[in-house]
């Protein structure tokens, strides 16, 4: 059995730093770029992105989303983004945020995370809004996978503040639940566990202590979205060296220094 | 301008009674068809379903996981399936739990709500985690385009009951405060509206007053989950006719004498 998703993990954010490098080609971007707005711009500005990426940072996160809007062909497009990916043996999270019923999950965990899928990533991740619960077909082909995922607990987007900051019937927050159930399925992993949470980097100290999630962090909001180095070393004090992933919209020599 | 979406889907309900298809290609169905669980495999299942349908109900649902596991050519199979749905003249949802930060959600909304997209649907599921307004690039595709979306409300599992009841600073439970936001993106439509709400029929009656939606109801949890045709009747009573798709695993004769 190969080494853990989370040792994996930890051992090269600890190599290479905590940098994630976002493959996004959203429209804007690719127009940005100077590109037409078709699958082979896409291509273009993905694989460009990957190719900076390498000796920079360990991690890349694909954004599932722009390449789903051309249909098969932009999935055929991100399926070579991540086997060049690979190849150059970096650490990649699809960024699907899926998640249903538990019969579905167990659909979307066969996509991302068994072996044999064209679609197979180091990680994927998760969102909750049908329970933590419901997710247990990634947790359980992860694990046989030695592959991990991120659960969406508390978001860098203010639209999302009401329903995450909701009280439970035992008086947790919707994000405190949702950290308590990923701590949960770490307690027997043996180093970093391979249930990990996204955390926005906007986001204030939340109520559950992080430094017992016993799991990896994926940190979006750095940058364009308002939050400072300052911000994420303040937000994960006394976390575990290795376990927080920042994700960043390019790998800036500026925010790598920072962080 | 065409028709809307919510105007459109009650006609075809009102015509052909509420009854909403499921097209899903899992591994246990596709073996329970006594097929090999390959692309080929979950295509016959697709097809044959489909073909079944025509004539017996208005809507279908596609389950996007069952086809996404088997990565791009699983997601060209769904683009096949999508195209004779529309031939036939069947109304169709994806059922794709999409959602995201709202520059994410625009890419979402391209691939499945924009008329130039392969994976062009009349409406698709969403998951409001990130706040129903982070869905907003959805809402304005789909007016854009006379299409809609079922934003995810009371979902038909157990494991979603304790999100789902959290209550908001506002004292609303979460799935009333997602009620809510959808029936407000209703209250200008002519007719019904376009912005639907998923509502498991496994449930007991919400606080969140149906009848007050102004859009349409997409209901699992009829048949396999538990939910009898009653259950639906009682959760509904006062809505608009027309308003209600309940979708069900296959158009079985005995189901569709009772709803």
């Amino acid at each position: 059995m190969p080494e853990s998703f989370g040792n994996r993990l930890r051992e090269r954010l600890l190599e290479a730093g905590p940098l994630c490098v976002g493959i996004d080609p959203s429209r804007d971007v690719v127009r940005a770029w100077e590109r037409e707005d078709t699958v082979e711009g896409a291509e273009y500005v993905a694989l460009t992105t990957l190719e900076a990426t390498i000796g920079v940072a360990a991690v890349i996160k694909c954004q599932v989303a722009f390449f789903e809007r051309f249909g098969s062909p932009g999935v055929a497009v991100l399926e070579r983004v991540l086997r060049e990916a690979r190849a150059a043996e970096l650490v990649v999270i699809a960024d699907a945020k899926r998640g249903d019923v538990s019969s579905t999950s167990e659909g979307y965990a066969q996509a991302w995370l068994e072996s044999a899928s064209p679609l197979c990533v180091d990680a994927v991740t998760l969102t909750p809004y049908l329970g933590v619960g419901a997710l247990e077909p990634f947790f359980r082909v992860a694990a046989s996978n030695a592959r991990g995922v991120f659960v969406l607990a508390a978001t860098s987007n203010v639209e999302g503040r009401t329903l995450q900051s909701a009280r439970t019937s035992e008086h947790d927050r919707v994000e405190t639940m949702v950290l308590r159930e990923v701590a949960r399925r770490n307690e027997d992993a043996e180093g970093l566990g391979s249930v990990g949470a996204v955390l926005g980097a906007t986001r204030e100290r939340p109520e559950f202590d992080l430094t017992t999630l016993k799991g990896p962090f994926l940190v979006p909001g750095v940058g364009a979205q308002g939050a400072s180095p300052t911000d994420v070393a303040h937000l994960f004090t006394g976390c575990v060296d290795g376990s927080v992933t920042v994700n960043v919209a390019r790998a800036s020599d500026e925010l790598r220094a920072a962080l």
